[in-house]
Formats: structure tokens, sequence, C-alpha cells
């Protein structure tokens, strides 16, 4: 591995990189939240060296995110999310959000809609209760050593 | 370069992930979202290689997510978060959920809280109204062929 282990860090969004940061993990896990289950599936997609493929899929596997499973005519095994893989479903669809938003021009740009009456969604940050809350009024509980900051306030 | 160029994928998650994708590149933009703003500063928090820190900040500032400005004293630059690089904290925060949820033990599980009321805070689909959306119900408009799933109903 070239890189620094980070399964044991404090923030949870190193943790999280440490399964999910290393390139095609993530185009993986939209992949197979679209449907897609087969090695090959997933290497026609995303055009992505064998070897390469096979240890994301290894190192997803070994994090929970993707089980591997023997396939219904039993010839090969296909890889299917697990709970924590499909929840990483919001990490995908912020990070869809943000690149429809800002990697595209407007005539190109597509938006995520509510299926039945075509109007478009965003993510908000709500309490339980449904309350909206700004990114600026955020605190981590209980109190560490890693502040997080607005995402849309000045700097 | 060892991977594709995603910068004109028609699916903005992979575009998205084209300016972001690489390691270290989210840890960049969740340490400038904490108020890091010189290399060295990021060097310290990340203990990346110099040379690669200083490749992604490049890139970063390619993509317009950070812009290197001169610094107050004049000595050295610094690297402030764009617009575009601010909304990443939706990315982030999205991460942070997700790692706090399944990457730690109950006991060291940190909560996102409000900072006044300390309840605990999600995300959540919502139209502009303000209804709450279920994953399931999200489509993409214009219909294009790359389509989402739920990130929590089953596969």
């Amino acid at each position: 591995m070239r890189r620094k282990n980070m399964a044991h860090a404090p923030c949870p969004v190193a943790r999280s990189l440490d399964c999910i940061g290393e390139w095609w993990s993530l185009l993986i896990v939209r992949d197979a939240l679209m449907g897609k289950r087969r090695f090959g599936e997933f290497q026609r997609s995303l055009g992505a060296a064998r070897n390469i493929l096979a240890a994301r899929l290894k190192k997803l596997v070994a994090c929970s995110i993707l089980e591997k499973i023997p396939a219904a005519d039993g010839a090969r095994h296909q890889y299917v999310l697990t709970d924590q893989g499909r929840e990483l479903g919001m990490v995908l669809i912020a990070l869809r959000l943000w690149g429809a938003k800002w990697r595209f021009q407007a005539h190109e740009r597509e938006a995520l809609v509510d299926r039945t009456s075509g109007e478009a969604i965003g993510l908000e940050l709500r309490t339980k209760e449904g309350r909206r809350v700004r990114p600026a009024d955020l605190a981590l509980a209980p109190k560490v050593s890693h502040r997080v900051k607005a995402p849309s306030a000045p700097a």
C-alpha cells in the first residue's frame, strides 16, 4: 500500500476514506447501487485494469461494503452491497449534487428530482424532529479536537 | 497519471471524483474547512509526502476548489477554499456521518449535533418546499442512462 493506513484514525472522514478513498472504489459502489454485480460488469463499466479492480473489490469486501456471494447460476460469484454499502448512497448523492452543480455547464446539467412530482431535490441537515440546521450551527459531540466548519459559510 | 481522465464523464459522480478522488484530496479539503491554509499545516496534519501533497494542491487549484493567494505577511502563499470548495462540506458531512456510524464502535462514536440544542443531525433529501423524499423516489432529470438507486433499499 502506498498510503497511510487510516483504519484507526480518530476522524470519521479518514476512516471512511480508508475503505472507499482509493481511485475506483466509489465508482464501484455507484455501479453496485445501479445494479451491477459481476466482475465483468464492473470491468466493462469502468474500464479499470483487472488487477486493480480485483484489489478494490477485495478491499470493499474486507470493509463489509460488498459481500461476495455465489451467483444464482452457480457459475461465478457476485458482489452485492451490504447495508453499510447501500448507505454510501448518501455520499454518492452528495457527490452527484456537487458535481452536477460545479462540473457541468448549465445546459448539460442533470438534476435529482422526485420521481412523481418532478421537483428538484437537495440534501439538507435536519434534526430528528425535522428542524433544518445550518452547517454553521454544527458541532461534534462528544467534543473532539477536530472541528467541522460550515460548508457554505465564508472561511 | 495512472488512472482514466474523468473530467468529461457523463456521470457527475465521476466528474467530481476526477477533481477530488485521488488519495489525500478530500482530507486536504477537510483540513481547509477546519481552517488550515498553509502547505506546512496540511503537511503536518496529513503526513503526506511533500511531492504528493504539492500535486494534490495543484490539482485542487486547477479544479477551482482551492485558490492560491499571497499570505497576509507576504512571505508564503496560502490555499483558501473557493465557494465550490466550501460546498464540498456536504460531501464531507456525508462521509463523516457514514464513517461515524459504520467505522467506529458505539462507545467511541461521535455525533454531529446542533451546537445550541445538542440535538443529533442527519442528512435528508428534501424538495425546495421542505418535503422529505425517500432515496427510492429519486430520479434524474433530464432522463439519462445512469440511474440512481436507493441508498437504503434492498438491492
